[in-house]
């Protein structure tokens, strides 16, 4: 059995979409458990009417929430009895093998590496999130918080994240690529330069080296390394890219009547794109390096995304990511 | 008379399109003077058949060309009768006003600050290209070649940034952004946290704060300030993003009958949106801080771009911007 615990009150469409995923998460999959964390009269609330194996979702209460826009790091010290601080204390106390919240990444962030606690030998935990591109899914290793990374910080990424996208996404032998300015070696700044020649030497990843980023959408490797404030550059940028591409193309189309014929005419086809490029299709991001799996979904998560979540979580326990990860470092 | 030489054999189209664009930039405005470099017997077959008027066209005879994939600062320094090299030695000569080349980016770059040279003060000169967005053109700086950029640095490129857009894109006080991570002032890594104060500080540039990636195509700000290494990921993404979703949503349309169809409609209409996302709309992409105007033209440009940049020179002249720049930088 693997047991998830999941934050019931993050997210914009908490509490009703985390319990619904989870629901469905539990239904679809005879080996997990969930256990609820929030307030008890909300969370029941919204499974009433629900049908599912009582034996496999369990509500543990929390009486606080810690909303979006709170500052991370002081809403994690204070909001003990927080949704999100008991569901990654869960982690830390062994009762959960994983943790999903949709709530504030800022908080996910620092309390997963506050209270979940590192791998031994992990020297910060990034945020993995997969990005869509033409040719599937690619790990961007790390969107996080914690910027200014250092260079043997870049290579734990690289290991952290091919073992991930090798036992969880299932990649095989994964290509794992450095963001950088050309195509050749001797390119980058400092930190690329310093990065390179390490990633090179690692005999138990497979380095493809240099990716620029006008490549990223077709997908040149299936891990891509950066530092974490270029990682966060080109997650926003692919989405706002994307999204005012598409806004632009609907309103152009509606502007004039051939063209609303032919939106409606080649809505299939453009839904069919749109679908392709949707980060939610991948469930959300996983922090690499903790203890137990702490996955952040996107805020705006559905149920379905909560699921696809929560089903990540098991590939995750059941690779045990987290002694692969500790062996990988200690070599 | 503006004196604008141009590097006639740079670039995918080079001679035919330097040489077209160059024609038909001194037909349009009778205040242009253009200096061709190249090989005069190639520059002067491309030049058969076309009216112009032959006091405001010369050739300046240069026997070498620099690849573009040549390694830049050798090429800067060995292939000194190159058509670029010898160009940049006409602004420093102050035989030109203004040098543009769609030849190798790097080489424009090494070569614009070892030959043109830097305004007094000047500590690094940005590349700049301008990034179309829905609301406009966007100025970006630092796309350039020298990473790990100095805060002092990024103060210069925002006054730079700033002068350039005021005077030659015509935009009036001109909002400055600097990309980070959040929208708090206290976000971002150790470079943005020491250059945001500065900015602040800066009574003569109208600083916005903060510009997360996503908010990029809205066009958030006029002029946005970032350190090359980001710059040149944000502007590759950029395109690349644009142009992978385009070809997506035309092979998709192309694979069903409907989809034919409709896309036929519509097309009127996407023509729209991928021109108003076109960079070449706004001609090339200017250096920063050199002596002279250094522009930078896409290597695959037509002679329409070609005609755009050298008319580009026309207003960074009249405007006297390397005078303005000199002057904003002892304040």
């Amino acid at each position: 059995m693997i047991t998830v615990a999941v934050d019931g009150m993050g997210g914009d469409n908490a509490p009703a979409c985390m319990v619904q995923g989870a629901v469905d998460a539990i239904n679809k999959n005879s080996s997990i458990k969930v256990l609820l964390t929030g307030r008890p009269d909300d969370l029941n609330k919204a499974l009433e009417g629900l049908t599912y194996d009582k034996s496999r979702l369990e509500i543990v209460p929390a009486s606080e929430v810690i909303e979006t826009g709170a500052p991370p790091v002081e809403s994690v010290r204070t909001k003990k009895d927080s949704s999100l601080v008991v569901g990654l204390k869960l982690v830390k106390e062994q009762k959960a093998d994983a943790f999903v919240s949709c709530g504030s990444t800022g908080a996910v962030l620092v309390g997963g590496q506050l209270i979940a606690g590192k791998i031994k030998g992990v020297k910060r935990a990034p945020l993995a999130p997969v990005i869509p591109t033409v040719n599937g899914a690619m790990l961007l290793v790390d969107c996080g918080a914690n910027v200014d990374a250092r260079a043997e910080q870049l290579v734990q990424f690289a290991k952290m994240g091919s073992i991930y996208a090798e036992h969880v996404m299932g990649i095989k032998n994964p290509r794992v690529g450095i963001v950088n300015i050309g195509a050749e070696e001797e390119k980058g700044n400092a930190l690329v330069k310093e990065t390179y020649p390490l990633l090179k030497e690692c005999s138990d990843i497979n380095f493809i080296g240099n990716v620029e980023a006008r490549d990223i959408p077709y997908g040149p490797c299936d891990v891509l390394v950066c530092e974490a404030f270029v990682g966060n550059v080109i997650l926003k940028l692919y989405e706002g890219v994307g999204s005012a591409l598409i806004k632009e193309i609907k309103s152009a189309m509606l502007s004039t009547t051939a063209g609303k014929i032919g939106g409606l005419l080649a809505k299939p086809s453009l839904k069919g794109v749109v679908k392709k490029f949707d980060a939610s299709e991948y469930g959300g991001a996983p922090l690499l390096g903790l203890k137990g799996l702490v996955v952040k979904a996107h805020g705006s998560s559905k149920a379905k995304e909560v699921t696809t979540a929560i089903e990540q979580c098991v590939s995750f326990t059941e690779a045990d990511i987290a002694a692969k990860i500790e062996k990988s470092l200690s070599v």
